[in-house]
């Protein structure tokens, strides 16, 4: 029996009772005779009230101290979480970042882990406690202040000291079952899966699955931290993402479609009207990254031959869409193109799955789907293992459902099998 | 123009509002050209709330994850002013007493200040900060786990950065005007003292005064550290504690009577028919002093011949009153004494002055005005600069306004004097 790291989301410790009950569930964890580590969100609704609270002293919160005030809200659910444990007769001691040895840059309010030295985990763990660790908080490497590692930053937090204490595994404790093969409110025969291969868990966390984030996967998959993800609610077995389904499985074939997501936080600029020659496009895309905008898809039309004209599409989230398109006036000056266009009512669609590099029926499948189900497809990109579309954000759940069912993923196919969510 | 150490308390930094106007007010001070620490406590009911939250999870919460707990509230204030002051155009930086250098004991709930090594503040200063402090935290030297100062460790905190800093003056902001002759919700013609000695203002903590805790109060003496106690809602001058009255006022005379304080939180635990031969006594208190309860008046009644035997008595916190009984109880098979009587029906009134060590009439008057008043008096006890009684707890409140009236204290007296609060 070795080390396990289980991390617990914010809904999970709410309030006194969820705190008790995520109290007796790592105890019942010890007692099985591992080594228990534990990453703890902020209870509930905390961190908003403590973001509404700076927005009320100051219209810009300052990066350092708005870093301080969050980190508030850990420190309280890793308190109460301990004294819960030490109450049903355990020994638990609780961490901040800092103490835990979370060394991060210095880029506040979103600080990337440099380094875990987990020496006073290590200690408190040979003592026989059970450690609790505030997530989502490090300490910078250069001026020691208190820093915050961004949207999902706890979970990230709970794979990198698993990685750094060579944990056997990292359990993400959530209020959802585990990782399903498309959205359980979009569609009602979504599956959860029993496992997914990091590949495509990058895939679908990059795609608009919101279980776990990019960032975590992808340091999980980097030091080979297998992922546990279930439901700190029903107790019942989740879903495992790692490199090789869990050991003692029965023997199964590698799926080739793990799920569908889809995603409707984004929009679509289109530059109308672009000179077709070779240089415009860069400057185009200069002028977002130096915005420090991310975008998505990108797609440029054939140039028609009569006017040398062509257009630029790109998506981006809708968030940073007013930035992206002051930035792209600005730019008129250096491009002459005719106008933007800026379109917030799309929504994407991906089927992700290994197994499509070697199949080559699957993207004739998918557009036959969309098809049979009335919608039009407006931006086409791929990856080896996704394929994505932009429509019109009306058509998402239709496509979504479409896709779902064309692919043999639905709950009460015939042709489920155990692992990895496919239908073949 | 020299170093200005502030503190806030709860009340003064209760919401948004709260945090604003006193962010005002350090900026104030800043553009005068001082320098500017403040020490700030949690916000209104914080603290309240988070001891509630851990009740409810654990019935007797941890000394380590407690202090864990209770710091997060002093992080969100200190956050939140450093923001506030921020966006009024001034640098600020907010610190944990970690952070500020505030070493400890490891004595959880109610940690000893070591040592104070400001390292970071006098480089946030130097470099044109108002450096922001958690009040009432710090941490320990031996095992680096965040302790808290126990009651009234806000105060303290500033009174020992302003020593270990070389402060002009530490300022404490309360939610009243300064140190008055009497509690002004007892006695409505109680003044404002403009200013009180070291030692008298010792003598009032310890006797009942809540402006100032006695601990904070003996650091600023030790180090010759001047308070200044004043309203953070009026801006008015307060009251300043200090060895000598504040420079440049005019020459006083030393005031026979600073205050009449008054205390209602102790009881009286009679031991009856104690066997009056030595050694008895030290038994009692040694089994008392063993249950870490602290005592404050201890009287023993002349031994009757005929039995032998005599009654002690003494008072404590009623909070130990409890534990003081069962310790007692227990020590019954080694003293041979009677019975045990326990009284919580008692108030304790004490008359305090510098200046009664050389007048002799002083407790003569304040027996002539608690006899006038009708009260009974059940235990006397005396220091060089105090006299205090104990009485029925009905009586404090007609004992505290006949001894205010009969020293001349009430405001509208025409013997009123502008320093000290005496009548002569």
């Amino acid at each position: 029996m070795g080390l396990v790291v289980q991390k617990y989301g914010g809904s999970s410790v709410a309030d006194a009772e969820g705190i008790k009950r995520v109290a007796r569930r790592i105890v019942d964890t010890k007692k099985s005779g591992h080594q228990v580590v534990v990453v703890v969100s902020a209870m509930g609704d905390t961190t908003d009230e403590l973001i509404d609270l700076a927005e009320q002293v100051s219209p810009i919160p300052a990066g350092r101290e708005f870093d301080m005030l969050l980190t508030a809200g850990e420190r309280i659910s890793m308190a109460l979480l301990a004294m819960a444990i030490k109450s049903l007769g355990h020994e638990a001691q609780s961490f901040t970042g800092s103490q835990a040895g979370v060394i991060t840059d210095s880029v506040h309010n979103k600080a990337r882990i440099i380094d875990v030295t987990p020496g006073r985990i290590r200690t408190a763990l040979d003592e026989g406690n059970i450690a609790i660790v505030a997530g989502f908080q490090g300490v910078s490497q250069d001026k020691k202040d208190i820093t915050t590692l961004g949207r999902g930053g706890s979970d990230t937090t709970a794979v990198a000291l698993a990685a750094a204490l060579d944990a056997e595994v990292c359990e993400i404790y959530t209020d959802v079952d585990g990782v399903f093969t498309a959205d359980p409110r979009v569609v009602k025969k979504a599956r959860k899966m029993d496992w997914i291969a990091f590949e495509d868990m990058l895939e679908l966390a990059s795609s608009g699955s919101k279980v776990l984030l990019h960032r975590c996967v992808e340091y999980a998959r980097r030091y080979n931290i297998p992922i546990h993800v279930r439901s700190s609610f029903s107790g019942l077995p989740g879903t495992w993402v790692s490199n090789e389904p869990p050991q003692g499985e029965k023997p199964m074939e590698q799926a080739i479609i793990s799920g569908v997501s889809h995603d409707t936080s984004e929009a679509k600029i289109t530059v109308v009207g672009v000179p077709d020659k070779p240089g415009e496009a860069a400057i185009i895309f200069r002028a977002i990254a130096d915005a420090e905008i991310n975008i998505d898809m990108v797609v440029q039309n054939v140039s028609a031959a009569a006017t040398g004209l062509t257009d630029i599409s790109f998506t981006l989230p809708k968030t940073e869409g007013h930035r992206a398109m002051e930035a792209l006036s600005k730019a008129q000056t250096v491009i002459a193109f005719d106008s933007l266009r800026y379109d917030d009512q799309i929504g994407k669609i991906s089927l992700v799955g290994a197994g499509m590099k070697t199949n080559p029926g699957v993207t004739a499948t998918f557009f036959e789907a969309l098809s049979n189900a009335g919608v039009n497809i407006e931006l086409i990109s791929t990856s080896e293992i996704r394929i994505s579309v932009v429509t019109r954000v009306d058509d998402v759940k239709p496509a979504v459902q479409a896709v779902h069912s064309a692919f043999g993923l639905d709950s009460d196919s015939d042709e489920a099998v155990v692992y990895g969510g496919t239908g073949r």
